[in-house]
């Protein structure tokens, strides 16, 4: 456990959460910030910072449960989709260093908006990421 | 193959794509209308819709490139952090009805707003939607 986790000690108890999963590896509550109602947030118990640093097991388990998540919130409040993310490193808006996915219930009329404004490569600056990139995979 | 799937056209090599890694289960590629530059998709070279489609060992395989990915894209970019994504259905932002995950790399300078509004519960409405959810988990 991180001396000072939030999701740490939700994990352990010590600070209540809306449950709606648990498991011996993960522990699935509500956002209490949703961005739609019934937003969840599916969190390892062990304490992990990112994606990267999970183990393939754990990682396994984790992904089959966001999809048990989506399938619930599916049939308990009859979405229309939904979106499934997690952000990684202060840098991408990670507000609490442990591991979690997010995923959020929508609807057609929902209104929510989720999209960023595109950037646009210059010319052969495409490729030149590509090269890049492609070398360390 | 779905006809006129743009991303199994792409996996098929029908239409040209920036690609940066290859498998016999996956094509990851650059996004052309990159959130940050060097975003990448991760896509199934089978046709499935969404997340909770995806079979088990397949779901596996990919979020394991998931992590391939952002790997790759911390050493060749020097990224801060990254955020993954999937939308799923057309209601959540889903413009290619074709599995795949989002991964954007970022920067603690990139000044990229990855956020919602927030909404709020009303009194009892949290335990109420806890009370749904749970039943089908």
């Amino acid at each position: 456990m991180a001396t000072d986790c939030i999701f740490c000690k939700i994990a352990k108890g010590e600070i209540p959460c809306s449950r709606v999963y648990e498991d011996k590896d993960l522990l699935v509550f509500l956002d209490i910030a949703p961005a739609n109602k019934g937003h969840c947030l599916i969190v390892t118990k062990e304490h992990y910072e990112t994606l990267t640093d999970l183990p393939p097991e754990l990682l396994r388990k984790t992904t089959e449960v966001c999809q048990k998540v989506a399938k619930a919130l599916s049939l308990s409040l009859g979405t229309d989709g939904f979106n499934l993310f997690m952000n990684n490193g202060r840098a991408a808006g990670q507000l609490v260093s442990h591991a979690h996915f997010h995923i959020v219930p929508r609807f057609s009329t929902d209104g929510i908006r989720f999209e960023w404004p595109h950037k646009k490569y210059a010319d052969r600056e495409m490729q030149e990421y590509q090269d890049k990139i492609k070398k360390f995979l």
